[in-house]
């Protein structure tokens, strides 16, 4: 045997995807500093915001200096995502770990914590969720990492994978030709900065419009934390809550308010730059958004109907007004949780373990939609839904003419055969990971004599990989993840990493042709 | 409005089609003739028999003279095939009718037990199933209508099916050179002769082997009538018995005799074609019978182990031997159960209902299986699968290298990327109906009353879409569907036909491009 078969010829310049990362810890050494000024407001421990910034900083600096003259290819930038969203949630830990609260100080939940907060996936392993048992600023921490996970993510969706054709991803820059890109470095910065005074401004306007039906005597419970709490969580589809009993803590007219903003939260940010450039159209025609709004309405009105006459629930709530009969109730509850996980926010506006199966299986289908491409929103996106059923209705016509060449356009662009595939893929990809990861985390259950029923398994699965939050049974929105295996939230720590990165550009890496000629 | 707008200019020539469908079921008059001798056997009614052959013969001799110069094109021939499988499991209600025994008097029940029959699914709504409540004649011709749809499903599928480019199923013919036609109707006959021949010596071999382990006294119940009957719903994946209990009324030894016949069953005729033609490895060296192979290998060994182990199991069975620590009897029924299942046969050797969630839960992910294409299993099918996960391996190649062609490969031909999209579209086709379905009938059983989990609500849309035959809980292998609505067994009337056609086949007949030029 030769000596060059032993050869490790890697092709990929990973020094500059570290430096890459390097700069990214920098910047986000600022985000402990936030809970830390919640921290000297209450008067709380400030050690594990300060010893987590450092860190980051520190190490931040020092990645950088890896490559000076750094030139992100298509490959060192697939490296850079995949590696950012495993060591930034690492770092994430830190404040969990030196605070050493509850459930969290245990470092496997730590970094399901993290993990869940920087994906926004929003699943908790906190034994009880309240600021008595955990300090106000680690809460804050725990919403931030959502605030920031839902900005990287838009960057990283309209920005670069869009360019990467990850998953039939390059449907969001032909919706958005003024986003798209020639080389990956040079207009980054550029479009960073406009989706993310987007993001931002849309964040404020939640927490003063959160904040303002408490002023005005209509939310007692809303005071400014709590506004601050949950607009940081909106925006990214995050879903964490400082309530135990996430909105259902809240009164009937903040749940009502929380809505627009979660649909909001789950649409195209790219759209949203065009109402500015005085292009409202430009939303309200797009095929996505008509989609996603009609998705959530007949599923909204199924699950308002199947709980206003009773069929739905399989215990009554005793904890929330009536249902049956009730219209606005039925509606506010059946429309809040359709786009709550439509949107793969994940709050919740009632403990949903208490309908019964039929509902909750609509609930569970419902989680596989997704919100929009170009969004912070998870799971398969309503806009590959859109192009598989115009791609089978094509199919349809050319059954019958073998030799008729019909393009499927999307608004006014072509959408090209190799992204109508790649969407295809990331389908069944998706599909088959989940059920896979059903088996697989079941299977765990059933050797830690954990019973959960079939519904429950498959929920855990899909609310991971879709980065949701909430599942059924003993992983409702009102529980947690808490008593599964260290091994099983390993398993879902890797799903919502993979879920997040939507797949195709983390498992490439894992491939040998990535790290070869 | 011009005239010309309401002018129906059909373009299809609908005349040949039925004139087609006239011919079938001229010859199919000879099937009730088989019953008929049965109950000439046994001294039973013959009347059933008489007046549904005399019926099939009339209207198929009427409807022959429709086009005397008939010419199949392509849609004269999907015209052709939609209709068929309907109008004939229509006329099968005849014997069921005029007997008049038990819950199959009813039409709505008739319809769906001769459906179930023509399409091997294999789902019953006999309210007890034996030769008591029945006689021996009317179960023989439920039987025989599934050895009648299996011959004619294996013709459409490597006949007509792979030349209209249906879901990908011109991956057959690709498999198949030999069986390649270039105009449809010359070369049928001699395909239909050649598959004809060895689908008739497989049954007489399955009935041979059966009968012959009674003669050998390893078989006390397996007599000549159980033998033949069993033959005719094996080989077509079929799956109905005159058992209540399905073959765990027979020996364990009749067991294991019956899974390699499942197996065949679930094969690719065409290569066993090759193999009598002297090329045994262009059956044991094709990716999909290896892959069928491999899925049956793993799944049952999974199943074996969690039976084995005990934990597979939510009630102990009493009325078959000891599971737990008994290899040879865990082996048998994972294997078995798994094999039925894979090839949509759906016979039982014990009670799956006893199992475990998360056991049911493996068997209900394996009914997206299905056997090959080629054979008369129903569902996705092995060779799908096969396609989309060699097209996702190479979708992590060409996200790092973007611009190289890779081409598909299957065996010794490339499978063009046009097959490669048609079969994407079909398997998501597949799961969406699945998925439509399933809120369909679940939705009904709520509006009738009729409690079933959400476990059980899926298990009946695969269990009808998929042509397997039973689910989990009221539909188990040991009950039957006939707690449903008139309306929900309308619906999966409708999902066994049109599962059984490969979806598309039917859905394109509702077109208006269809009708039109
Ligand atoms: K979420
Ligand atoms: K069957």
């Amino acid at each position: 045997m030769s000596a060059s078969t032993f050869d490790l010829d890697i092709y990929v310049d990973w020094r500059s995807s570290f430096s890459f990362l390097g700069t990214i810890l920098k910047v986000l050494a600022l985000g402990p500093l936030f809970p830390a000024l919640v921290a000297l407001y209450y008067g709380e421990d400030l050690l594990p915001f300060l010893v987590a910034a450092a860190a980051m900083a520190v190490t931040g600096v020092g990645l950088e200096r890896l490559r000076t003259d750094r030139d992100l290819g298509n490959r060192e930038a697939l490296l850079m995502v995949s590696v950012t969203w495993l060591v930034v949630p690492l770092f994430g830990t830190i404040p969990y770990l030196v605070a050493g609260q509850g459930t969290v100080a245990h470092p496997v939940n730590a970094l399901f914590e993290s993990m869940s907060g920087f994906t926004t996936t929003g699943a908790t392993v906190l034994g009880e969720i309240s600021v008595e048992q955990h300090s106000r600023s680690i809460m804050m921490w725990r919403q931030l990492t959502q605030w920031i996970g839902g900005m990287g993510i838009l960057v990283l969706m309209v920005a670069i994978l869009s360019e990467l054709s990850v998953g039939g991803a390059q449907i969001i820059s032909e919706e958005a030709p003024g986003f798209s890109l020639e080389k990956l470095t040079p207009r980054i910065q550029e479009t960073a900065r406009t989706l993310w005074k987007i993001y931002l401004g849309f964040t404020i306007a939640a927490a003063l419009v959160y904040y303002g039906l408490h002023l005005a005597g209509l939310a007692p419970n809303m005071d400014l934390y709590n506004a601050i709490a949950h607009a940081l969580t909106t925006l990214p589809t995050g879903g964490f809550s400082p309530k135990a009993r996430s909105v259902e803590a809240f009164t009937p007219i903040v749940q009502w308010a929380v809505m627009p903003f979660m649909i909001v939260a789950g649409t195209n940010f790219a759209l949203f730059w065009y109402v500015l450039q005085g292009e409202p159209k430009r939303l309200t025609d797009n095929p996505e958004f008509r989609s996603y709004l009609l998705a959530i309405g007949v599923v909204g009105l199924l699950i308002s109907v199947l709980l206003g006459s009773g069929v739905g629930l399989a215990t009554v709530p005793s904890n929330i007004g009536p249902l049956v009969g009730d219209v606005e109730n039925s509606l506010r509850q059946g429309l809040f949780q359709t786009i709550a996980i439509v949107t793969t926010t994940g709050y919740a506006s009632m403990d949903f373990n208490t309908w019964s199966q039929p509902t909750q299986l609509v609930l569970l289908f419902a989680m596989f939609l997704g919100g929009s491409a170009g969004s912070a929103a998870g799971s398969i996106k309503i806009v590959r839904w859109y192009i598989v059923y115009r791609a089978m209705g094509r199919q349809l016509f050319t059954t019958v003419h073998p030799t008729a060449v019909r393009p499927l356009r999307m608004s006014d662009s072509v959408i090209d055969e190799e992204t109508v595939r790649d969407i295809f893929i990331f389908v069944l990809l998706f599909v088959s990971l989940f059920v896979f990861s059903t088996i697989v985390i079941y299977l765990d259950a059933v050797r830690t004599g954990l019973g959960i029923s079939a519904l429950e398994a498959m929920s855990v699965a899909i609310a991971t990989l879709g980065n949701i939050g909430p599942g059924f049974g003993i992983v409702g929105p009102m529980n947690s993840f808490l008593p599964f295996s260290n091994l099983a939230k390993l398993y879902m720590v890797f799903l919502m990493w993979i879920g997040r990165l939507e797949i195709i550009s983390v498992l490439v890496v894992f491939t040998p042709a990535y790290w070869r000629r």
